[in-house]
């Protein structure tokens, strides 16, 4: 997990949520969610939320429940995402579609969502409005940034600024949130929950192309999955989409039916290409707006949002 | 659709549905949102929501944004269970996972569940919290009794509490928000509110089991589908609970393998083991639930409640 001083915000949100009580029935409604809550996670996002309201001296519940409302959302939407992604695993056990069927996945995960609003709307009714507009405009964004990366499926190619737009929705606009919660409920002003909010997102943008790096170039133990997952199912990441851009011939990879190989030879070829490096450098670039973000911040305020992106950027899985 | 006067309100809704502005992309997002719209509806929830503050002087728009929440949900809920109801159409038209596929009616559904709480934070900040509390446990007890009617599907056999609870849950407490609504936005005290909650969910009960009722005894024509779709489906209804609970043997219905006989003979059969009196008293009686919570609503205030659940239950379709 997150080590830094950051682990105290993990420890705190994994013990809300090992704590937070469904209804007991339903069983095949809130079983899937005690399950999924039982898998893990970064717990990113909420951590973000803790970390902005103690910085800036948020009172009261309001940074748990609304930590907590971004988490639970973030679930809803990777239970969600799994069955569109047909994806058999999380974390090395089974998706919930999986394990009970899609039909209750969709609707667990429904529940889940109405149990985001729920935390949400614990906080302090003087930020209720602003809270729940943006949490709204995210949870929008996020569904169309899904929607997105299901397109670009079918799609015989994709431009590095619509990927981009992509993450930038699916992925980033919830970091954004998140961390913008954290000032609204500290009384910041607009601009400098603007400047959290843009941090929030670069930060998520770098995050993500990350993601990418490592599922090809990670060392499978640290990342805790099998790499390459995404060249064995084709999927367009910045990677592929700069690689075939740069002259890289792609059928070559498709020809390859050994999985290893094909994983090897994308490595190299996306090498070759100078695709990797200049993902890795769009990576510092979304890592340096997201730090110039923080201009505006208090010197003593910024510590700890620069130590996070440092762990996210530096991370090895 | 609704005669009487609440035409008008059924209009308003109407065409706040058609002005309602959707972003244009991406277009498998939003289209199935604007398709499914046009297919129309009772709006019965939305139409109870303003009738419900404009008898009892709700004032700006908040009936309106209200009102549309609640449709927007009803419509998100109605998306979702079409996939696990693996319903292939709609009011005679093909049923969004038909038209498009599941992954894009789950994500559309999804966003619409967030457009229902964008409506809903239009309201005035005061509102705000007690009608999101109310909306959010509203929301998920319509997922429990969607959960519900599911297991039902694999069960031997369904008690009669057993099937209104769910029917409560599925159907009855969205129409118990919805006046809610009306009631809270017209700054009614805390009785009157739960006075009209109470009537809304009684004549929810009584309004899903006449639909039980039309769909084996309705006239084709007017009910707009083919009659006699929960028999050929074996769906568990209160009349096939009774008619078994009366002694009937089920087994002579799924033994027939004509469609038209299947259905008329469960019409003889429903009848002769004294199931269709049965449940047409079920109806009366929870008819009488709803008018009697009506008994704390000034006697000026009440014609319009009375006009509606008379509407409800005499319909033909």
């Amino acid at each position: 997990m997150i080590d830094l001083g950051l682990e105290r915000y993990t420890n705190l949100l994994e013990k809300e949520l090992s704590n937070y009580l469904l209804p007991k029935e339903p069983v095949n409604l809130y079983d899937p969610l005690r399950y999924f809550f039982d898998l893990g996670g970064k717990r990113l996002r909420p951590v973000l939320t803790l970390m902005t309201a103690e910085t800036f001296g948020a009172q009261g519940d309001n940074a748990l429940n609304a930590a907590l409302a971004i988490e639970l959302f973030h679930n809803f939407s990777l239970i969600h995402d799994d069955i569109m992604d047909e994806a058999p695993f999380r974390r090395g056990k089974e998706t919930v579609h999986t394990k009970w069927n899609e039909h209750i996945a969709i609707l667990s995960g429904d529940v889940l969502f109405v149990k985001a609003y729920e935390s949400l709307a614990k906080c302090d009714a003087n930020y209720l409005p602003i809270l729940l507009n943006l949490f709204n405009k995210t949870a929008a964004e996020v569904c169309e940034g899904q929607q997105m990366d299901m397109d670009f499926e079918t799609r015989e190619s994709v431009f590095e600024e619509e990927y981009i737009e992509m993450i930038r929705l699916k992925t980033s606009v919830l970091l954004g949130c998140a961390i913008q919660f954290g000032g609204i409920i500290s009384d910041l002003d607009k601009n400098m929950q603007n400047a959290l909010y843009d941090f929030g997102q670069y930060i998520g943008i770098a995050f993500q192309i990350k993601d990418d790096l490592l599922d090809l170039y990670g060392e499978s133990a640290k990342v805790g999955k099998q790499i390459g997952g995404d060249v064995l199912s084709d999927k367009k990441t910045l990677l592929s989409i700069k690689a075939k851009e740069f002259g890289c011939d792609m059928q070559t990879l498709n020809h390859i039916t050994d999985n290893e190989q094909r994983i090897r030879k994308a490595q190299e070829l996306f090498e070759e290409y100078g695709a990797k490096s200049y993902v890795e450098n769009a990576m510092r670039i979304y890592f340096s707006k997201a730090i110039s973000s923080l201009d505006h911040i208090p010197t003593d305020s910024k510590k700890q949002f620069n130590e996070f992106a440092n762990f996210l950027i530096e991370r090895s899985h």
